[in-house]
């Protein structure tokens, strides 16, 4: 463990199971990457896929922050989600229930093609299983068009909190309101294209998606 | 504008529409924080509220990353809302419907008692708006131990994608489905704190939540 990866606020909220970290990355559906330009540091959204040990990115070859990355700088991706709104009796007691995994790496350039066709198919399977069969594969230019990177997942933290609120002896006492608001990502009713041919029926991975 | 807060890779999603960045600030329950460590890059997750120009964030005066942030040493904060699957006939041209707001700045340590009350206050009704007066307020131990920092909303940038797919000519005679899967946060029913007192009902701010 390294000092970066150590849990020094409230530790009980830490955790070293390898496991958990997988879980919460594979169930986000995008992360965040940090890394540190020129002009300063800069976050930013992204859809990622794990495999193995290893975090898979995509993006345009023509993209800077992409650009910026395959030099090997060191990155950090956090990936939060969001289970609950903890209401306590007290303000100071109030809380959330999450659950984040932060992995610290370097990222690769991945220029491999068999590598290459793994990261695409894990990114759209974990984006809408059951995709990668029902869609279009990428063609030589849309291939030549991106950018794959890979981070390893060697330093990492996962930190989390779950069940109701804890407040102060004192407080119980008192007449005020305490529990969780549970939160969940939800899928609405899928919306076709506008374009969409006739008689083409939503396939099973659109059919079937569970946030 | 400077350099980084320029939307170089696909334009069109960029936009400095203030009131847009707002928005999405207002709704993200929470963001994303990036800075630069001696040991390199790290983004946290962190609850936020916007008040004006500033954004405010809380924490432990003993947590080490508030009182690695009070050096005014420069930050990225990133509220990102997911809003939809975007399926479309060509893996290529998948994507995701999204709303990302970026803010450049450095962090400053709040001392006003006066500002630290509103931003408590802010950080509060932006979690769960009405709570504020629900519940009990903090006391000057829990006022000690609580750090408040102040991010002012000068360079940033917002980017969007909403819509159905965009695919390539020779895809849409083909018989492949094409949509979006519209996504969400909701709410599920509050769980009372099994503490709590018999005959305490759920108040407005939780009973009326929507996020």
């Amino acid at each position: 463990m390294s000092e970066r990866t150590r849990i020094k606020r409230l530790p009980e909220r830490g955790s070293k199971d390898r496991g958990l970290l997988d879980a919460i990355l594979d169930e986000a559906l995008i992360c965040h990457i940090g890394f540190t330009r020129e002009d300063g540091p800069v976050v930013l959204p992204t859809i990622h896929a794990r495999v193995g040990d290893t975090i898979y990115l995509h993006g345009s070859v023509a993209a800077g922050n992409m650009r910026a990355l395959k030099d090997g700088r060191p990155v950090c991706l956090t990936a939060t989600l969001v289970d609950g709104i903890v209401a306590a009796r007290a303000l100071f007691n109030h809380s959330m229930n999450y659950r984040s995994a932060v992995v610290f790496g370097t990222a690769r350039l991945v220029g491999d093609a068999a590598e290459r066709t793994a990261a695409f198919r894990a990114i759209t399977e974990h984006v809408l299983p059951g995709r990668w069969e029902e869609a279009r594969h990428p063609n030589d230019a849309e291939d030549r068009q991106t950018m794959v990177l890979a981070v390893s997942i060697d330093e990492w933290s996962v930190k989390t909190r779950t069940g109701g609120p804890g407040d102060d002896e004192v407080d119980y006492a008192g007449d005020i309101w305490a529990g969780v608001i549970p939160l969940a990502m939800t899928a609405r009713e899928p919306v076709p294209d506008e374009l969409l041919r006739p008689g083409i029926d939503s396939p099973p991975s659109v059919r079937s998606y569970r946030p």
